[in-house]
């Protein structure tokens, strides 16, 4: 790229150059370390398919001395500010608000293109982000913010562009989905789960981002917004994360023919749209329950295309930079050949609804006397909110009485020390907004013959 | 788009107007009537997206006076060399080589960019269209060639640009993976589920296109192309169909814990890489298994992303339009604020091998008499081509000594005819070649001890 970094957003897309695009890497840690191994590994197959040499001019880090494998120590420096200001095309995959944001600022104000990974500060500051990208004339690219290395921001952005989105629907951490798994065939307990997560690398030393739904939040909230064409702020998706999910609530999903995922979902409804990230119990048979380990998934519904399916590794450095990757290749055929991504989409600006507007079933599990008439006392309570009863189970022989108890032990630990004058009842709803259920719940406490709510789930992808 | 319809490519590009893209529709079928219906009903939607609003100019069909609902008929033409002078933009969905062909070189000529569907074409001439787009500097777009609705080409040709494919494996002809799954689960016979499609409209009334691969092929061949950046033409995928899968084929596969599927195969490895289409066995507990009905799904392994898969309905108007319209608006956000979308792709200019060459796993059935010493037999022609066996099974009640019975019948009803004298043996082998594989079957039909070679099929996806 032949450009002058002082070059005004125009410049660089007259697409008669062909030197080299200078790449600036910020951050290289378990990501960027895979982003400059591809860059320097593929990069004659690169060169080839940009139609000019990736060059990289440096990459910013926080210490230069901390060894990193296969990245020259050359390239290594603690200046990004400087760094950003040598670039045609800046790949930012530090993370967190800041530096991130005032950097990759920098970059579009110099004439920069910008790859992204960072859905903390794209849920958080996007549109600023956007806003400057398209006052700029630059691309602002983050395929690897969401889902890893599977294909989805585009697809979204792209591919569903002639159709309308009604749904989308998905396991987007993949360190949730580890631990859910691994409580769900191993039978651990949800400590214990994370403590494995982490010694594997799965999960953070503070695992709240993941653990509390904060990740998957920033995700709902950036492909909410994609798919409505319609500005979803962070602070309005609903987030409840898997913090309170027990070995019993698992074990009590596989024993009715479910299996507990964190989802985020993106709705459309004719009064607007609206994200939301909680525990689900997900039926055996959906393919989502077969998603194990670290992976994600990801349903898409559109009106005209159907149920779509996306899968892939929604984690790790080499997986998400190979999403970066793709990206990067966008944007520096876009400096060689003129053109322009995508831009930020918002014309649609439907209304956001909160949460509670959602309808969902829920599966409430109660511990309650094992004498006649308690279902119809429940029965009475539901029918006077409003909410409809799909099924109800009762199991009087797997309660425990105590419930610390069945928090630690499990539903099968119980079984001898349950009194018999205890029965566990497990009513399946049709669907019910969240205030008619917490209502209702909050009614059915109150019941004499009712000992405990124990569990309070949503029901999804039925 | 205001630029004359003899602009050279150049003019379309300069973004300076933005009045309406013209959009000429070839073809009023089942695609092209759901590509009008998408195209009016979600006009503002489109113009917004766009930045300009899409004026359909004509559709171009052979007989005006044919009912089609939706569709103004004032709109219809029978002249489509006028239609494509007129446009801006020009949606093939006639399918086949002629006059798609032709009208599509002809629009290009005249400045238009083109988005088609058709995959047979494409397979057959893409890099005639290709070259003569990249001269004319006009978009090329085929999302709807490759698996319907499915997000395929612009993951494989731009998200995973970054990043090197190794194989792509997936069920991308929807009406043979109907047939198979209602022979798997209803257990017909192929040619009873063939009407049964057909009745259902998921089969053409001449089904040869799908049933001998052909569809499955053309497919092959645009992802092997793209996925590769080499020219893989249609003459060097292998192709077979599933005309000669009985349903004791389809039993038997169940019986030994796998699912018949119709498979499209683009591998790359040291030497070079290859396509093929052909049915093989594919374990119960694959994804792939899990596919019903007449929906597609692909797998996508890459050296950085590893292993992603993509799922949703691969044929029918609606999806089909879903796909078509997408390209629709990436073509015309390209006329109204310049851009182009990517070329053909074929620097890497690999080797492209013969499927022989393959490396695949085989599991082969044999009637045998069933008498000592003749697994021993058969163990050591196996041994003598080289050909290692992964597990062999012997099941001597469950055959037919007549193979017409056999293959009408299936292996229940054979119980009670079977002469105790005869055996099935089901070998199933270590990866080996196709030749090596032909010969060693062949030098086993001439063993004294074996009756009949049964079948001979792939396994794939282990």
């Amino acid at each position: 790229m032949a450009a002058p970094d002082s070059a005004p957003h125009g410049a660089a897309h007259d697409g008669a150059t062909r030197g080299p695009v200078r790449v600036a890497v910020l951050g290289c840690g378990v990501v960027g370390t895979q982003v400059v191994r591809l860059l320097t590994q593929q990069r004659d197959d690169l060169a080839a398919r940009v139609g000019a040499p990736l060059e990289i001019v440096g990459v910013a880090v926080r210490d230069v001395t901390a060894p990193r494998a296969g990245v020259d120590p050359a390239l290594l420096t603690t200046d990004a500010e400087a760094l950003v200001a040598r670039a045609d095309l800046v790949i930012e995959v530090i993370g967190g608000l800041e530096p991130a944001r005032s950097l990759i600022l920098r970059a579009i104000a110099a004439g920069a293109s910008v790859v992204t990974a960072n859905k903390a500060l794209l849920a958080a500051d996007g549109p600023t982000l956007y806003a400057a990208a398209e006052a700029a004339g630059v691309d602002l690219y983050f395929e690897a913010a969401v889902a890893g290395a599977i294909p989805l921001v585009r697809p979204v952005r792209e591919s569903l562009a002639g159709d309308r989105i009604l749904r989308v629907l998905g396991i987007v951490n993949g360190t949730t989905n580890y631990v859910l798994d691994q409580m769900a065939t191993e039978g651990l307990d949800l400590s214990t789960a994370v403590a494995q997560a982490q010694q594997l690398g799965f999960a953070e030393a503070d695992p709240t981002a993941d653990v509390e739904g904060f990740d998957a939040a920033a995700k709902a909230a950036i492909l909410a917004s994609l798919a409505f064409h319609t500005r979803v702020p962070l602070e309005l998706v609903h987030r409840e994360g898997i913090a309170a999910i027990t070995a019993d609530d698992v074990a009590w999903a596989a024993r009715t023919g479910h299996v507990v995922k964190l989802l985020a979902i993106a709705e459309r409804t004719d009064e607007g749209v609206s994200a939301r990230v909680h525990p689900a119990l997900v039926p055996a048979s959906h393919p989502l329950a077969g998603v194990h380990g670290a992976f994600n998934a990801v349903f898409v519904e559109a009106e005209a295309a159907g149920e779509l399916m996306f899968y892939g590794r929604g984690a790790g450095g080499a997986p998400t930079a190979s999403a970066v990757l793709g990206d990067v290749v966008s944007a520096a055929r876009h400096r060689v050949h003129g053109g322009l991504g995508p831009v930020e989409s918002t014309y649609a600006d439907l209304p956001v609804l909160p949460a509670s507007a959602a309808l969902t079933r829920y599966q409430v599990r109660l511990d309650v006397a094992d004498r006649p008439g308690v279902l119809a006392q429940v029965s009475a309570v539901l029918a006077e909110h409003g909410v409809s009863i799909e099924a109800v189970r009762q199991a009087p022989q797997l309660v425990a009485a105590d419930p610390a108890a069945d928090r630690e032990a499990g539903p099968g630990a119980a079984a001898s020390g349950a009194p018999a004058s205890l029965a566990h009842l497990i009513i399946t709803t049709h669907a019910a907004t969240d205030a008619a259920l917490s209502a209702t719940v909050a009614a059915i406490a109150e019941l004499d013959s009712v000992t405990r709510v124990v569990s309070v789930l949503r029901v999804e992808g039925a």
